[in-house]
């Protein structure tokens, strides 16, 4: 794990039993498999959607918790999204993830396959054994298809000059905000928290969710390879189109059109020269005041949360969405 | 489906209803997903996992059966059968499967791994809605890793000359054994039968498991593309030596290893003399007798099942599986 939650002691302490589970729950009989999984738990993920769940069970009532549930179903959201970076990085091709190499690059697409099919039956080992019985295991289940809907919806909208906003936005709904979404909701639900913050929960999760997405798009056209750790304008040359270029786009197509013609044959050069149009032509500015216009939304719906610690922090976690620079 | 039940009348119609649950749930709002998979579905599986699930449901008291349940429990073990199917194409490489153009080969790997992704999701949402609060949800998930690890064993056993017969035997028992073992236990489960046909009936789908795989692994050697389906003597070429090449090189490792060192770069002229030799050293013969034994076994304990059609099916099928030339 890394220093990100230092100042937030009690979503470190919970976060640090949760990578200690995740740990032992990525042991197999196959030995590379589970160095490339341990290497890629311990490669500083924030752990993001178990502190939104830890946090949102800290609202509840503390002695109708049992611990151990709450850790594997934290346990369950992290897992279940390792296993989508790991089939989302065959996709990408992409060599690194959180600035180490990714099990694709490193043992080859069929390893890579296969060891995001090994994640899926831990998610799904985890919750059988948390929550068996409960009306979550189906909303999980259907959590998990919007979260692969989205993912392909991405996908077939590659390289489409098309692609509208509403598109992107439907997408980032699947593939990022329905995961930060059911974070939320099970917390406050396994947390034993009221309807009333359980409905909450849910669509701060989404709102959060949606903006962080945007935010990581944004960041592809600001960051350089350094600071974000894995190369930047990524999503370009995969015909991935982003709020920032669709705002930028809508505003002069013909700036654009040359270069996206270009398909897949668009070299760093011209990536490099896109990304400063994108920029020139609003389309990050635009984005960000999206983004700030989505987090905005969860704010309010924070505030009215129950007073306390899990309520603070939520807040000033959410207040550094908005101006991550990592 | 294809005419392989026209002489089994009862499972013919429980897997025509199992077939339009299946389609049913196969609808995505992606077009091209939803055909490629209907395709998938429709072309020409024998649909053996919901079959022996119907047929052990028989075995047990029809009064209690539910039997939307029990279609959504057989169409669940089809789907995560279809899923590991696609997946295992992509790692392959294969053109085709069933006589058809996979999903890898036709729409790339991209969508053939989230399509894939998307498969487990509805097996999961199937048994989500069918068994919620089941001692079974847990043992599906434990049945989907096994499965998984199977398969990850023969992937890491790729061109490993000193792979032996236990290991092969291993891999077997996760990736194709697995999930006979559980659409038979779950048919006498949640058909109502007896603990002991319960024991049975999982140990009779371990048995024919292993049996099935290992003819379909001496197809390899003896079959030709156009009744097989598949390219044959694909498996030797990909580095999974399979049952008839390990008794063989067992009985000559001399003859065998020039051919073997020549790894991936393996001609396909060269595939056929290995095939060849594999017969020659009798690989062929002894891996039909070592099939022969284990459906014994499995022929043995369906004889201690109690009289019935579905147990006179089920002795057919197995035979049937002893001289299948498919």
């Amino acid at each position: 794990m890394n220093t990100f939650w230092k100042s937030f002691p009690d979503v470190e302490r919970s976060l640090t039993e949760t990578c200690e589970l995740i740990e032992q729950t990525l042991h197999t009989r196959n030995e590379d498999i589970e160095e490339a999984l341990v290497t890629l738990a311990r490669s500083g993920g924030k752990l993001l959607r178990p502190a939104f769940f830890f946090l949102f069970a800290q609202l509840g009532d503390e002695e109708k918790q049992e611990k151990q549930q709450l850790l594997k179903i934290a346990a369950s959201l992290e897992i279940l999204h390792m296993a989508t970076l790991i089939h989302d990085d065959i996709i990408d091709d992409s060599p690194l993830r959180r600035g180490a190499v990714t099990i694709q690059s490193q043992y080859g697409k069929d390893v890579a396959v296969y060891t995001g099919d090994l994640l899926f039956t831990e998610f799904f080992t985890l919750i059988a054994d948390a929550m068996n019985g409960s009306e979550f295991m189906k909303i999980n289940a259907q959590g998990m298809k919007r979260l692969l809907l989205g993912e392909l919806d991405q996908m077939s909208h590659r390289f489409d000059r098309r692609m509208s906003i509403p598109a992107y936005l439907r997408s980032v709904n699947g593939k990022t905000a329905e995961l930060f979404s059911l974070s939320c909701l099970e917390g406050a639900y396994f947390g034993h928290s009221s309807k009333e913050v359980q409905r909450l929960a849910k669509r701060i999760g989404r709102h959060i969710g949606i903006a962080f997405q945007v935010y990581d798009d944004i960041l592809d056209y600001t960051a350089d390879t350094e600071t974000l750790k894995k190369p930047a304008l990524e999503d370009l040359s995969q015909g991935v189109y982003t709020l920032p270029l669709l705002f930028a786009y809508q505003a002069a197509p013909d700036v654009f059109s040359p270069y996206l013609d270009k398909g897949r044959a668009i070299t760093l050069e011209e990536a490099a020269e896109v990304a400063a149009l994108v920029n020139d032509y609003h389309g990050v500015t635009e984005a960000q005041a999206f983004a700030k216009k989505v987090t905005n939304k969860a704010i309010t719906d924070i505030q009215q949360l129950p007073d306390g610690t899990a309520k603070e922090t939520l807040l000033s976690l959410t207040e550094l969405l908005l101006h991550r620079s990592f």
